[in-house]
């Protein structure tokens, strides 16, 4: 248990996750306020909108707006997701925080049927989001790695391939003079169980021991917290959660399917087992409150119904 | 990893902990139905009846019908709860399978507030209890530890006193002539981390390293899953759950606030493993959405909503 890290550093995906599959419509000032009340409970890293095509994800039609109207909080990043070129430009024309990432996925049937780009294309789309790093100074933090867990097209996803994806991750940080400081296994679908998170955490360390490593874990089948703590037992420090667990399918967010790891659940097991996260949980368990009064559906997570601890202790 | 075992022993709790705290009239007939459905998807042993003070638990006032209504299947056994000496005797009138069983409590105060008994006069009433096994020779398998990781009275519970319940449940035990094979934690009121779970067990391991090790784990706060890998990679073998999540706090139910872990999440995550359950899963999901029709308001179970793995794998 000497590995379990002394603090962790989470990026709250609520906003972005939640509202990109919200079929109920949402008030572009519902949105903002969600995230001020994130930034006020000390989450540190917020990805707060999409920057994708309005007519394939009608939830974030407005995020320009969204990015323009965050009042924003200082010592907290704004961050947006984009999934090509040009969703990268118009990020870096908001007042959003640009962090140097890049991303594959594992299962080239995922790759193309949610991207429309084979594994290869997605490298070279890559490249252009590196030169555009490269230009402006940004420095590289993170290579995502989608599906590391499993795919819903090619079932289980080997180590091995995982692994092979890192290696053309750091070739193709190289490329452009970057040293690739970590890797977030992302569990996309829900597939993940604590043995393959090891398995695969285990299997990357050991060619890479100095790479920081996050995760991004989905609680589609609720295993999610059981993969971080199977993560964190391993050294793990970098987490994507969602307030409330907001996200999943959008199909099946009315009836209360979850998306991420849910932020509170997991500040709550993290705060109680020593692990600091420099996050407020009262004040986030009201931001989970008031993003399910937002989506207007009850939410997936359990510390925001049960209390921190039952109320008699408090006394 | 070397110690995950290759199977466990699923007790599943869900009618018995779901229809206890229903706070919607529930007809005999199905809550009957849902526990010959559980019987058929391979589960092997059924909490399925409290036989308690039907003034304190009303949802439980057709304990004795529901239990002489079961058509048994051959191979399960069919339990009930009793608290005291007056519904073991009700219990062994009835046909359901008497399972040798001694039950205390670490927290002095939860005790007092929840069976009106010291932990001394707890002791007595398990004499009793323990009396009674002998005189028809019924094994006794399980020593029961309330609280066993944190009392909403007392906060958290100290490794100690859990070693120092062992004592005297090996103690009670020997006094009847019965060596003690195993022992259940319980988390009682949901207050457990892995951390918590891996220190308590590594505990009593150190003093009694052939001492067969369960956990009853409520999910209230949404660790359970992750306790339950705690417990898993350190060989414990038998896991109470509830099919769908059913449980938790009477007033909290019809929001959707969980009760134990859920059976068809965890034996998801154990079949995914690798460890075997005995159980059919689709079979299981069944009975999750066949309880949820029964009590009326949704349950907290997920892969029950996500199914088991996404449907373009089966095709």
């Amino acid at each position: 248990m000497s590995d379990v890290p002394k603090s962790v550093d989470i990026h709250e995906e609520g906003p972005r996750e939640g509202f990109q599959i919200s079929v109920k419509p949402i008030a572009t000032t519902e949105k903002v306020k969600l995230i001020e009340a994130l930034a006020e409970s000390g989450v540190k890293q917020i990805d707060s909108v999409a920057l994708v095509d309005p007519k394939r994800v009608p939830g974030w039609a407005d995020a320009d707006d969204v990015a323009r109207l965050i009042r924003r909080r200082p010592g907290v990043r704004y961050t947006g997701l984009w999934l090509n070129y040009r969703g990268l430009e118009r990020a870096a024309a908001l007042p959003l925080d640009i962090i140097g990432v890049i991303r594959i996925t594992a299962s080239e049937t995922f790759s193309v049927r949610n991207t429309n780009r084979t594994i290869a294309q997605t490298i070279d789309e890559q490249r252009k989001w590196l030169g555009f790093y490269r230009e402006r100074n940004i420095p590289l933090e993170w290579g995502y790695i989608m599906t590391a867990f499993g795919c819903n097209y090619e079932g289980d996803i080997a180590p091995e391939k995982v692994k092979a994806m890192v290696t053309q991750l750091v070739t193709l940080a190289d490329e452009f003079g970057y040293p690739l400081p970590g890797v977030v296994l992302a569990d996309t679908v829900g597939m993940g169980t604590p043995q393959k998170v090891q398995r695969v955490i285990g299997m990357i360390r050991e060619t890479w021991p100095n790479l920081q490593l996050g995760t991004h874990l989905h609680d589609t089948r609720g295993t999610g917290l059981a993969n971080a703590w199977a993560a964190l037992s391993l050294g793990v420090h970098q987490f994507d959660t969602t307030v409330g667990g907001l996200g999943g399918c959008p199909f099946a967010s009315s009836k209360g399917a979850p998306g991420n790891i849910c932020t509170e659940d997991f500040v709550y097991m993290c705060e109680e087992m020593g692990i600091a996260t420099g996050i407020d949980l009262e004040r986030l368990i009201e931001c989970a409150r008031l993003a399910e009064t937002i989506v207007g559906h009850p939410l997936s997570g359990k510390v925001m119904k049960a209390g921190t601890r039952p109320k008699s202790l408090a006394a």
